[in-house]
């Protein structure tokens, strides 16, 4: 090992900056970012191509510090580099309202690529970056014109690399061959718990070319040069992602190095003081930063600006090769939907009863032309979900394909899902059964957290999935999704209510789920209703039983999805009986949620009894019924049966709902 | 390959029930069947020491489906076997009530270890009862006396192998050296949507060989020979766990063999004949059992006998040797837990606050002689989540050490936990971050549904986790989990009642979660408030502002676990202002929902205004605070500071209560 003593200056200065933010934070991590550091710099200041000036060029390379919690490694680069972070935003380190929180958080920092910090998913969504280059590469590239062009790296850590999810991804990459993703593995052989042999023996090598991955070892994680040279040969293999296993110590040049007790807590004033002397720098400074240091790194600021200005001067020659296809570039980027999209939208007939399922296969194959930034795909069961183009090519065979197949990983799919959307230029979606929705859950959590714009489509969302039984018949998941902050759900009740639903998921730029039925259902009479417009307000008045006044109905019966049609068949019994029923679709809280009180109330009126069925568990309705309604629905498990004899064992039906409401109404 | 007529008839036999019952059922899968039923015949009818006549044998071997879809090749195993299992079973194939619903569910048929169907599930599980018999091998075996000591076999499919959960659990396999877990892989080579190849390259053998597994082949799953000699080689590697993979056909002998048609749809009639005609059976007939198939299949039965009676009779032995271990094995077996226990069971004093996760560590480890059956651990968070047993040995280096270092693997420690369960003489528990229960909700889930004593521990619950930022600060959690059917929430306010909240947990032999503090909190003074008769009711009145009459307060405060401290102070100043307030605490909706309308009543009266504060999504408080109420919570994500700002920012405070309480009661 020669590094130069600038780059050891350089290195050192950036992990001192890290003992300081955390020692003065009195919490955070930091063992990583000691080890660490020569990887960062070696990519800010070397390897990667970035604009520190301009975080979102949108041909930059992708990082993604999958081991969030070593997040001054990264915050200390940003600043260092050049970014929008300054010297004061890492002493307010782990703050409120500070740039630089306890993780990444997207949003929050200038060069934050994605929120990370729960395991593993840094990395799936580095896969799903890396597949959004291939993918707009072989759809925007022309010879002559690589205007999609650039790497994805990342570094993770053995935590990362333990979750299942790192696998799932890691199987992924492998099968579709992404060359453009480096990977560096923080060996440090340790964990929170101790040496990472108490419960991690595996080995790491033969797991990823078994995975058809590249993997690469550099022995001494502070040599620079086998460092550079590791990643000059992870770029030569154009066919295989890439993980370079760099032995590392955790903490290095701390009195706790190499053991657990460097990773998660600051190191005392006698411990900064212990490795600032280590490194040669004085123990009064805090923050220190010498000028050679900060000029160093931010050469990085020059290199950057000539980058870009060469992909931009690039960009320009290919508008006038091809001004419509730049165009088309330019539009995906910014992320506007194509002007007048939502009119290749299907509206479905009222004669002919489908599943909601069915309904999501013709939408998404009517507007695959209009909306050419969709991608995505089902974790092995298109044939069950019907969410892939026809014809379409499979991504893994032709990279210009739009359909995904994930493979049997419903969460590495949506940690994929969400570094698409983090990368830009596309849309994407993952599609499994709803009641996998479980498996992916911290995915949609993280594309809430960051505003993604990621799409779930859960088809089979109910007991009325019928024989497979309770371990595929939904319950708590509506609840438990829609209990998610800044999540839109959406649970149409026909294809109608469908269509509206695709509408309103892509036009809200942010992540949505829509839940869709295995079983057939009536469809709504768009010539009567508009499902667009009721969809939007979360509730509205589907049918309401004729009366004197219609501002005041006799009871309110709320459906959601499928069980709106009991309400409707309810109603009718109801009006049989001399009973004015209105019905209220509700197919999202969230967009219900929106509205005026005065919507809201206009919908809902107070003192008017109200019973909702819904094929899920009761827990969050009575915010919508009051103490004196009645909610039908499921707190126990499904059953395996036809469907249909499930949805009447365990009593969503119409004469269930009548009942209630005659009860509420004290009726016999 | 050479199997003799005799065995060709019986595994024929059992293909063609599984291809008549998942006809008459119209729904199911038959390929699966087709294609593994050799294997199945080779563990049932040979390799398998089990019973048929006494399915609940305590050292029978252990066998898992994991690719629980292909059930139909286990109610035919175990019917044919002789289990309580009927051919009328088998033609009521996922029918309501029958005994041979779509997936296995433990519980409803005999034979059935556990509930599988969500895929990687079973894997999992399978690690944790091999777990479950090395520990207990190493506790009560004696030399010449190996009470346990019996082997855990299972299928798997791709998906099951492509799914995370699987790579968490073998690898944790493969470091702990389960020699006794012995899995064919059902390497058929088709999935859902078409050829593996489509999403799933990966090198098993070689990926499986990085866990530290044996890994096996054989060529040709039809070839019984070939299947036996392979179980002989796993179970003479005694340090490692063994992956056999068969080359099987899907759907092998019907007209779809080898495609994904055959997967997960009936044959149809001509397929069926086709199917029959191919092995030589009458096209005609349904169901068939030729005499010699049932004879041969049945040997199990006095073979059953014969290994259960010699196993009765070395533990007569062992009885007679070692008395007292002997009785302890039997306690434990039957799930009773030791007489007394409850009194190891610590008091805090209620003069030193502390964090309820300190508390449980302190809990977990006075109880650890009395309840010498726990076993668990963390997801590499013990110092954090202090779910350590001290001293004490790890399980890894020692068998019989109750510690478990389960690794960053949220979801393969929780399979496994569930395993251990179900393997029975022991209870066990994971631990992560409760933000982490994402991770692992879908065990819990399998959890309820199969009732199985399995415990999770989870702590740092709430945004008071602080500088950890949004990613690792819970808000939907409480209610996601609460929402799942048949499962106990605790989540205590203090030190005391985490007491109690442990001691229903081992009493209710149900699975339950607890969700621990990292800050401090205060603690209830026992020798005032009964906090197990409390806590054991759901919830209860913890303090009452005198007033004349106590029944009605002027308002009523609800807290959980370390916002009910918040609704103490709001209460003492809402006194100082002429105001009487109840205080409830609240730990657990389950229980509470489990008494009597009356003691509801008595605690959360009608008509009195209801304030509830809970540091987590609001959604659901409505049902106990009513219409009129106000319910203070989190529909936002966390944020990044100091826990005690962060409380305090977003409205987790004494303040806010107090603010609710006179807007209720229209005071300013």
């Amino acid at each position: 090992m020669s590094n130069s003593a600038s780059a050891e200056l350089s290195i050192n200065t950036l992990r001192l900056l890290a003992v300081d933010a955390v020692q003065k934070a009195n919490s955070g991590h930091p063992g990583a970012p000691l080890g660490c550091a020569p990887i960062a710099y070696t990519l800010f200041n070397g390897v990667m191509r970035h604009n520190p000036k301009n975080s979102k060029w949108v041909d930059r390379d992708r990082f993604v510090l999958s081991n969030g919690h070593a997040s001054m490694l990264l915050y200390g680069s940003l600043y260092l580099s050049g970014y929008n972070v300054t010297l004061d935003d890492l002493k307010s380190f782990r703050q409120w309202n500070s740039r630089t929180p306890g993780h990444p958080e997207r949003g929050d920092t200038d060069g934050v690529e994605v929120t990370t910090g729960p395991l593993g998913q840094g990395f799936g969504m580095a896969v799903g970056m890396a597949m959004a280059e291939k993918h707009l590469a072989a759809i925007y590239n022309r010879p002559g014109f690589e205007v999609v062009n650039h790497f994805t790296y990342g570094i993770c850590g053995d935590g990362d690399l333990m979750e299942g999810v790192s696998h799932e991804a890691a199987s992924l990459a492998g099968t579709l061959g992404l060359g453009k993703l480096i990977f560096f593995y923080d060996d440090n052989l340790i964990s929170l718990d101790g040496p990472t042999s108490l419960s991690y023996t595996e080995d790491v090598t033969k797991r990823f070319e078994a995975y058809n991955w590249q993997v690469l070892s550099v022995p001494d994680g502070n040599d620079l040069a086998a460092l550079s040279a590791a990643v000059e040969a992870a770029k030569k293999d154009t066919a295989h992602p890439t993980l370079i296993r760099v032995r590392t110590i955790i903490g290095y040049g701390s009195p706790r190095a190499g053991t657990n007790k460097a990773h998660g807590e600051p190191l005392g004033a006698e411990g900064v003081a212990a490795t600032k002397k280590f490194f040669g720098f004085d123990e009064n400074v805090s923050f220190a930063v010498p000028d050679a240091a900060l000029k160093d790194w931010r050469t990085a600021i020059d290199r950057g600006a000539a980058v870009e200005a060469e992909w931009t001067k690039l960009f320009a020659a290919y508008k006038a090769a091809y001004p419509e296809l730049a165009a088309e570039f330019e539009r995906v980027q910014s992320g506007k939907l194509k002007s007048g999209w939502e009119k290749s939208l299907p509206v479905f007939a009222a004669d002919k009863p489908q599943a909601t399922r069915s309904a999501g296969g013709s939408i998404l194959n009517a507007i695959a032309d209009a909306v050419p930034e969709l991608f995505g795909g089902a974790a092995d069961l298109t044939s069950s979900t019907k969410t892939i183009f026809k014809p379409g090519e499979s991504f893994h065979e032709n990279p210009s394909g739009r359909n995904i197949f994930f493979g049997v990983r419903e969460f590495g799919m949506s940690a994929a899902v969400n570094g698409i959307a983090a990368h830009g230029g596309l849309i994407p979606f993952g599609s499994p059964f709803f009641v996998f929705s479980d498996y992916l859950k911290p995915a949609v959590r993280l594309a809430a957290i960051m505003q993604l714009h990621s799409l779930w489509v859960f088809t089979h969302d109910s007991i009325a999935v019928g024989e497979d039984g309770p371990t595929h018949e939904p319950i708590e998941q509506l609840l438990g999704l829609r209990a998610i902050p800044h999540l839109t759900d959406l649970r149409p009740a026909d294809a109608n209510e469908t269509a509206a639903a695709w509408r309103i998921a892509l036009e809200r730029k942010s992540p949505s789920w829509m839940a869709l039925t295995r079983q057939d259902l009536p469809v709504i009479d768009t010539s009567k209703v508009d499902t667009y417009a009721g969809v939007s307000m979360g509730a509205y008045i589907l049918m309401q039983a004729d009366k004197p006044n219609p501002e005041q109905p006799d009871v309110v019966l709320i459906g959601s999805g499928s069980e709106v049609w009991q309400a409707v068949e309810a109603a009718k019994l109801l009006f049989a009986d001399g009973i004015a029923a209105r019905v209220v679709s509700f197919p999202s809280w969230k967009l219900f949620e929106e509205q005026s009180p005065a919507y809201q109330a206009s919908i809902l009126p107070k003192h008017v009894p109200t019973v909702v069925i819904e094929a899920g568990a009761t827990v969050g309705w009575w915010k919508y019924v009051g103490s004196e309604g009645a909610v039908i629905g499921l707190d126990r498990f499904g059953a395996s049966a036809p469907g249909p004899k499930v949805q009447a064992e365990l009593g969503m039906t119409a004469a269930a709902v009548v009942e209630a409401a005659k009860k509420l109404l004290k009726r016999s």
